[in-house]
């Protein structure tokens, strides 16, 4: 039997929960390893050695560590290529580019103003930290324009990258997640008629759950 | 003869001469088509039909269009794999991982500062619009927070992902060639031992030296 790969950080941060809806997906065997973020061990020398910024993922697979979700997910979909939902990062070159340009959108274009929007209204208040209401509304607006382009391009494909689920859709999870069920934002997502029918599809797929599940059961 | 790829935007934008690096170094054969940003070109219906956010650059070769410079860089090197540098994203799986891991920090962590301070410091006062002094200092500390992982990383491996040059470098060239010749923040560069090392030595590859050159001959 395979050794495990192994995934630090907790469930409830959205990077490492962007992983495990890959490794899931892929059907690779993994072990979750607490990070106790609130007592500062991912600043510690320890954790520094494999996670060089202090962030949450790090991840290790035998002999090999890596970090930034996005470089993991691509590493797992590469490495274990023949497990699970093989289709995931594209099966010819021009799927495949077309997973990367939507990757990189997510990451350039939606990562920044939804991430901003989830700290702010989504663990602000439970960290008891002031909101900033300029930033908020500055970043709604970013986030609006962005998921017009969304709209338009899931009303000419079922998926962002094509007619498969792929690891640009998975990639947007961890966010939206969060805007839909834990913000007052959720109507960017849920009344859009092409994002609605398209959130409603891949947050409802049974990887994506046992995240939602894993979260739920973590602290 | 295979006809040239399609580059569609100003050399001087940073994520076109990302890509225009990244064609010079797989000795790929392109045509640049220009974009006239003043008079609102990037945002008309022809070019948004291949590049939706209505950013530069867009990309086409042959029948295939793509946005995001990160993403139309990978496709280059996979497209064009026997072509020009063959180390660009690896000769193996695991220093693929390696190079995607950069590359990702570059784009999640690098960027975000560097831009801020590329736009405030070296493009607002040309365009005669107030620089954000706030914005300025809080992006500064964040840039040299991230310069600080790299300070140590380029003590251990030559180039970031290791001892060969890759598209992990490449990809931090746009921002920092600004931030070193057109700002008075070079020095979060030139004066740390390793960064400083590693600048000298990507700066001077033969392909920047001919986007610089493009640039320089641009409008």
């Amino acid at each position: 039997m395979a050794t495990p790969v192994k995934v630090h950080g907790p469930p409830l941060s959205t990077a490492v929960s962007r992983v495990l809806a890959c490794l899931i997906e892929k059907d690779v065997q993994f072990q979750l390893i607490p990070v106790n973020m609130p007592k500062g061990e991912h600043k510690s020398p320890d954790f520094l050695k494999i996670q060089p910024f202090g962030q949450v993922p790090a991840f290790q697979d035998e002999s090999t560590s890596l970090f930034e979700s996005r470089a993991i997910c691509r590493y797992v979909c590469e490495k274990y290529a023949e497990k699970g939902n093989k289709g995931l990062y594209g099966s010819n070159p021009l799927a495949k580019a077309s997973i990367e340009q939507w990757l990189e959108a997510e990451g350039q274009s939606f990562n920044p103003p939804s991430s901003v929007l989830v700290f702010q209204l989504a663990f602000a208040p439970r960290m008891k930290i002031k909101q900033d209401q300029s930033l908020i509304n500055q970043n709604h607006d970013k986030l609006a324009k962005v998921l017009e382009v969304y709209e338009k391009r899931l009303g000419e494909s079922r998926f962002l990258a094509g007619d498969e689920f792929s690891l640009a859709d998975l990639s947007h999870l961890p966010n939206t997640h969060y805007l839909v069920n834990a913000t007052d934002r959720g109507e960017l997502f849920t009344l859009k008629k092409n994002v609605g029918r398209w959130w409603a599809e891949i947050s409802s797929r049974d990887s994506w759950k046992k995240v939602v599940d894993m979260q739920k059961h973590s602290s």
